[in-house]
């Protein structure tokens, strides 16, 4: 089946949805960007990806061209035009098109684009442990708005893969931040830790949702710094993401994680995070 | 007239050329581009600008889809249909349409775009002095790759704008590297100084030339760092760029650079860069 996709307006065949050449987008990686999982027809979590959009084009100083209900609205009929079920919802929005000049123009309005695919299950072989290496994170200052301007997140992604790693930890000035395309949550000794936010990293939707789940079932965690030297003596490492959920590393930089094998905390929260999106998308919760 | 454009292989009205939304540009940033000014239908130092983009796409891997004619043929013609005079000509080449994942897709054919403006004279009001703000550098670690991941380039060129000033000139730890679009030089008792290249700053055309000019005509200079003290008591700051040419900054953070007015080494240097561009045009020296 062609996948439909929304762009400014209209629900056409994602082979017939182009963009301006001279889209800000296109020219200067000038826009934001949020990535939704999608349960049985259902948005996940959709009020967290709103918020974080709401937040990524304040930073960027581009009006949200939707309220949360057109936004909602857009998305369910984007999800029902591609056949329902779990797929995995993006949504793009920049600062449209204009002359090429770095400075804001003066008048544009902003170029939204979604698209929404099949999601497929996790596979059963990450499920019992992938692999990452640590990388210098050479990304900007303002990590925590989820920008296009994903250059370097690309290379270092793509250095992880040719290291036969499925991602990249990235640290800077001694403190892990996250990976390329997830958050990163270390256990030691039973204690689930995890970076705090800030401008290097970006406030995970499923990084909260695990920090809510752990406190509501009493498992010992902590925001706070973590060293390289912590991230190579934990007894778990996960990484996490809307689309990865969570995975267990059980290989870093070529050396096995703890036992080697995904942990046992691992297991438990994995299972706790199962539970709620099944309760979630059986609409017994609020998302 | 309406401005034609290359896109893929194809000469059309820039008003009719789109790229596809999967288009790694449009998602990720995923490319590098160049400006080339162009002086009475003649590309300006051509050989320099294919080098740094030959440079570029090898920082982020992809193969450079054209040879050095090739690329000279596509200008030139793209310059012929424009008009030919003065011109501001802009390339690009994304990675191309793929799925959307962050590692590099196995196969696609690269997005090559160009397009070619008037270029106006510098207004007289520049050439009596601009000012500038200096603001900390917010950019990624590979500054020297000319990247079209460019938000934050496109923020700090705002925030100068909005403080009234034409270009931000930016600071990472205790060196001035350069502009937000532009290099930096400074003069303090008839030295002439500039940052060195590295990965923190973009190797300008513009810049290099200034060095040749200066080496040619006995003007001291040296290539070293310069901090944001040596910059606030500067006697002159200039900024240059391919289509700025050289500007003399009279302004800085709202305090007089020297003594308020374009400095006399950037007046000479300026008249030298005028009758080498002069020379270029006639087809009197070598591009």
């Amino acid at each position: 089946m062609a996948q439909i996709v929304y762009l400014n307006g209209t629900f056409l065949p994602e082979s017939e949805a182009s963009v301006p050449v001279l889209d800000r987008g296109f020219i200067f990686g000038d826009g934001v960007y949020e990535v939704i999982p999608v349960f049985a027809g259902r948005t996940f979590r959709l009020a967290g990806h709103l918020q974080r959009l709401e937040n990524s084009l304040a930073a960027i100083r581009l009006d949200n061209p939707f309220s949360a209900d057109e936004w909602a609205r857009l998305f369910n009929e984007l999800i029902e035009r591609n056949g329902a079920g779990d797929q995995s919802l993006y949504l793009q929005v920049t600062r449209g098109q204009a002359v090429r000049d770095h400075a804001f123009p003066v008048a544009t309005k902003a170029t939204v684009f979604a698209m929404s695919n099949p999601l497929k299950p996790i596979a059963p072989e990450l499920l019992a442990g992938v692999s990452a290496i640590t990388l210098d994170d050479i990304r900007w200052q303002y990590c925590h708005i989820k920008a296009i301007s994903l250059l370097p997140n690309i290379l270092m992604r793509q250095q992880a893969v040719e290291a036969g790693a499925q991602e990249a930890i990235l640290v800077r000035e001694g403190e892990v931040t996250e990976g390329a395309a997830s958050n990163i949550f270390v256990v030691k000794d039973g204690l689930l830790r995890t970076p705090p936010t800030g401008p290097f990293l970006l406030p995970g939707i499923t990084r909260d949702l695990i920090l809510e789940l752990a406190a509501a079932n009493a498992i010992p965690y902590q925001e706070g710094r973590v060293t390289p030297q912590e991230l190579k003596q934990a007894d778990e490492i996960w990484l996490t993401s809307s689309t990865k959920e969570i995975l267990p590393v059980t290989s870093l930089d070529g050396e096995p994680v703890g036992t080697g094998s995904p942990g046992t905390l691992w297991r438990a929260v994995w299972t706790l995070y199962q539970e709620y999106k099944t309760t979630l998308s059986r609409g017994e919760g609020a998302g």
